[in-house]
């Protein structure tokens, strides 16, 4: 009812179920996670056998997300050498600058949060991420 | 099967599920963490109105049971001025020296991981971890 | 209109020349900090001979308020060794037991930000800090 | 007149004044920020709609120009792959190599602080940061 977040947990684990079940149909096991619109953690789940070095991944994508309002994949067009933004990924604590982030937005169109995933091809990781989204939506 | 956890994604949902149903008995949104036995997040649930700050808390709460292979609580008999180890809740990233983290044993008593919950006082979080653990066991 | 916050720039700047009015009255130079609802920064004004260490301080005086929706003193009550939490106040980056930090809170009782003043003794702070908030309802 | 900082408060109120305006006129939210000599807060002001991530870019930017004396653009000369100081970005604590960053100096071509901005493109950050330093002079 009066829930500190738009993103109540009842969603939060719709989203993360329909993430679980695009993963297993890609055969691959993931870290999902998703924050809140300041980028606080609000659920995070890691299929079995998952890599370890994916968690901090799936966090930072969906970190990303929520501190530019975009995919996190954008990132990537303005932080390589050269590019504008060379070094961007390197502020907010770390971000990552390739797919598996995507922005939630309110009926508004305000951020209330993001969902990052980390664990296959970064295809693979967008693809389980639009799931997510999808979930809320 | 051939999981890199032993605490497989089935376990940890259940253990999750049973620190809900045991924070809404007591009335109070906690935030709820698992790790695995390298201490690496594993599964994390935040319910609805649980404190911002509580997040950190819960997790590290469960790191020091891992790295410890102890309650968190039992941290705070040799951590106090004048204690044995002062200031060893200062190492490893910060650790927390009360109650709410506990360790996770397999058949053989080795630490598989650990839970960490915090959102209430701490007698409410210990015994949200205690059901948590009940959970697994 | 569609702005993130719910605490916008003018309310944030009436709340700023407030608190800097009280600290003038005190004869104090202080260092005023407005966070949002996440613990983001909004808002920071340093009077002219604030001390440098009271820019911390007053960050984290706010931040302490955000995390767990307290004024900063009440966290005192329970971090001092031999109390139920003692050790809280190094969890999140850092926070500050005594007073300074107070929340913000909407119609409806929820937390949407947190001001943290540090510069002057404990009370002084604590008075303008209730300055900043007075100007914010 | 006995300040500590060369950079009043009034001085300082004055240059975020004219920031605001000038993002305001390129339509476009900004988070402004503006560092005494030793790199230390001095004055920030988040516009309604600025992204949450460029709080800390417009923060180290300010650093950036600082702790160089140097426009933050500067520093994208010398530290892409192959350049002099590759890697000089990530010393002090996170340094920013992209425009938005200007140093402030007195009379005597004395460094005496810094402004940062981000919220734009780096074309737009850099002309409210001019602007910022042209109210300054």
């Amino acid at each position: 009812m009066t829930s500190t977040n738009t993103l109540t947990l009842d969603t939060a684990n719709r989203m993360i179920e329909a993430g679980r079940a695009s993963a297993a149909q890609l055969g691959v096991d993931m870290n999902l996670a998703i924050l809140d619109g300041g980028a606080h953690l609000l659920q995070f789940s890691r299929m079995d056998d998952a890599w370890l070095g994916s968690i901090d991944l799936a966090l930072k994508k969906a970190r990303t997300s929520v501190m530019f309002r975009i995919p996190s994949a954008d990132l990537g067009d303005i932080t390589k050498p050269g590019d504008t933004a060379y070094g961007i990924d390197r502020s907010n604590g770390g971000l990552v600058s390739f797919g598996g982030g995507l922005p939630l937005k309110d009926a508004d169109g305000r951020i209330i949060g993001a969902v990052g995933v980390s664990g296959g091809t970064v295809e693979e990781d967008v693809m389980v991420a639009q799931a997510m989204v999808k979930a809320y939506a």
